[in-house]
């Protein structure tokens, strides 16, 4: 069996063959299983990487069947059975399978406006996540240094494209860093003059929570100072700022150094590759059409999973490729050992939660509605169970104390003559 | 008075002026100030780089007369009392002084041989210990991907080049690394075959040490495995291995894909260019000769500190940074409240200290030698009391203790696609 992809459904699918009589590989282009729900704490100074990046080596340490292998994966062979893949040795590797699990995760999707990437970048890898926070601090560092108001209120400018968690949970935590104990290091401006905007062509912030919830986030994220646009697309993005498009059409453009990408999803192309090859379905994001099991159409030894498949309507979320990552581990399991396989794949939506301030949080667990503070432990208590380490743990607590008390946010390196510092000199 | 660079130095020396009727602007090219006796164990996965890097703004917070600025300074002009520099803005900035303290650090020499550094990288900065940790860990994961004995045995083989504290610190991590629970990870290979060769010219590891301590450390590097290659000289470095040149003249090579640089320091051009304006002797590394009170000659209101000047063969190390920063801060204090200036400077040796396994160092101070267990805890203690900040202190101990008694390394993110993963490909 091959699994690539050590995301959420990766990793559950290795989870799931764990005591299978078969031969595990399990491939991926980092080292590490990222927990993607707490990166935009890497991207805001609160949590390192070391946290939310859990090897993977670690993870299948004991089991005596699995291996890791450290390569890209560059191509599929329906017909033989193989994988290609460029390995970390820099050498080309054959990887032959009797059943094959593609989880490679996808990235933000630009509506075809690649260039806008480099002016706005999004928040999916751990780099991403550095990338983030060296905009976000650098832009702060050099709005104390600018003497001309208008290129320092440029700076003192943030702009968020799309009002997903993510989305949320960054635009709360930048106004957070501009009110909390953070201004106190400013001699020439308030930190409080940062103007944070979130924009989205949605109507809604939270679009797939429930509607009260959705709008008590809002609410919350307009008394921290979060400038919400709804009903505004992204039209385009410069060095200098973002032009948007409102619901009637017209155009405004919003002046900023930092433009934060949080919209949309494309998965790999990996995916589209296998769903053409065997002419299935392929929807705009890139992801395949899949069957009831997950498998690929005529192709039952290959399973698709998380934002590599469609399959009614399920989000992209950490949930769903979860649960799909151990259908297919569970199903390759039964067949190996001659069980019939569980059948087709069952969605049981557990619910979702996001943060909004320091101790503000919104949460829906089925069917049971939380806000605030009571809401905040919730979301902590559940992404505390879900880390990897007792370690990371404990850290990851102590960092959360920190910033509860003290407003302390440990991880705030900037360094000067790096790219992601001078924001976007051409 | 302005500040140039947040190290030790830097950081001392505006410390001794916080209550002085002075204006103080601290000038550095990072955000932070960096815990430089900690960096090892970022490059080799204990610790995160939020740990030892603690944000300057944070330090200077709630003093009213200090500001922080981002920025590279690139030139001085005595003659105007000006300090030039390239903010983060974008732009470029005259700052103004009446006094001036130099100590911008330095990196490591390569002995004229700067093309040896991108295959040989140093430990200076947060991201020299990303690339060494990239290097090192993307290393092992290479090796057990590549099916060429040869090639195994290259990227299982780790050179250090310098046997200070620094050398003898990596290359004591990096065996507790292959021989710790982090082996049980890999499956091809034994990480215990791991080669860890520690060379220097000089015929003694901890060359500044008591020669009794030096040779504890030798031999318990050795018990774990390092082999210690003294009086052996590096003469030339590549992607593919180092040529060694032995005492009697004789050249050997080791083949490996994994050369770190830990020998030889050269100080930051500015002092040197400072040193030249006025005619002063500057030595081959680069550093300054000054006055008894650390001043410029001829310029008793600019001071020299740390790796910047040499006095007396005062070696390069944080505790001599520290006491001269604080001592250029009083002398300027005192001159601010025209008190007497405090004289020359004078150094006290609180003595070193070295880690050498996991719960082994040797320590030296004030005459009192140790080593083993019981200097390993005193190297701890003191470490810690020296970090910065609380939550800082309590993460550390919790990656130390997870260390002991688990051998985990939670700071393993190694990605695919980046230089620093593929080793040295040209």
């Amino acid at each position: 069996v091959v699994v690539v992809g050590g995301g959420f459904a990766g990793l559950n699918a290795a989870k799931a063959l764990r005591r299978a009589p078969v031969e595990l590989t399990l491939v991926d282009r980092t080292s590490y299983h990222l927990f993607q729900p707490l990166l935009y704490q890497v991207a805001t100074g609160i949590l390192s990487e070391g946290e939310v990046a859990y090897p993977l080596r670690d993870v299948l340490r004991r089991w005596d069947n699995a291996r890791v292998i450290l390569a890209e994966v560059d191509g599929l062979d329906l017909e033989r059975r193989l994988v290609h893949a460029a390995g970390s040795d820099g050498r080309r590797h054959e990887l032959p399978y009797d059943s094959l699990v593609v989880s490679p995760g996808a990235r933000y999707a630009y509506f075809g406006h690649e260039e806008w990437e480099r002016f706005a970048p999004g928040l999916k890898s751990l780099e991403d996540a550095r990338l983030v926070r060296s905009r976000i601090l650098g832009a702060f560092e050099a709005a104390e240094l600018d003497p001309d108001p208008a290129e320092r209120s440029s700076w003192l400018t943030f702009v968020v494209v799309g009002a997903g968690p993510t989305g949320v949970e960054l635009a709360g935590q930048i106004a957070e860093l501009a009110r909390g104990p953070f201004r106190r290091g400013f001699r020439e401006i308030d930190t409080r003059d940062a103007r944070i905007v979130l924009v989205d062509a949605a109507p809604l912030v939270l679009g797939t929570f429930d509607p009260r919830l959705a709008d008590r986030a809002r609410r919350e994220l307009e008394r921290m100072g979060v400038q919400v646009r709804l009903e505004t697309a992204a039209a385009g993005v410069d060095g200098r700022g973002i032009d948007v498009r409102l619901a009637d059409g017209s155009h405004d453009r919003i002046e900023t150094r930092t433009v934060l990408w949080a919209a949309g999803v494309q998965a790999s192309g990996l995916a589209a590759e296998l769903g053409r090859a065997v002419g299935a379905a392929v929807d705009r994001a890139g992801r395949v059409a899949v069957g009831p099991d997950l498998t690929l159409p005529g192709h039952p030894e290959v399973f698709l999973c998380g934002d590599a498949m469609s399959l009614d309507g399920l989000p992209g979320v950490a949930q769903v490729a979860i649960q799909q990552g151990r259908h297919a581990g569970r199903s390759i399991a039964a067949r190996a050992a001659g069980r019939p396989a569980p059948g087709p794949f069952r969605y049981r939506d557990k619910g979702s939660m996001a943060t909004i301030g320091r101790l503000d949080a919104v949460c829906e667990i089925r069917g049971v509605r939380l806000s605030g503070f009571l809401a905040a432990v919730v979301w902590a208590a559940v992404h505390l169970t879900f880390l990897i380490g007792f370690a990371n743990r404990l850290v990851t607590m102590t960092r959360w104390t920190a910033i509860v008390f003290a407003g302390r946010r440990a991880q705030r390196a900037v360094e000067l003559g790096r790219r992601e510092v001078r924001g976007h000199a051409p």
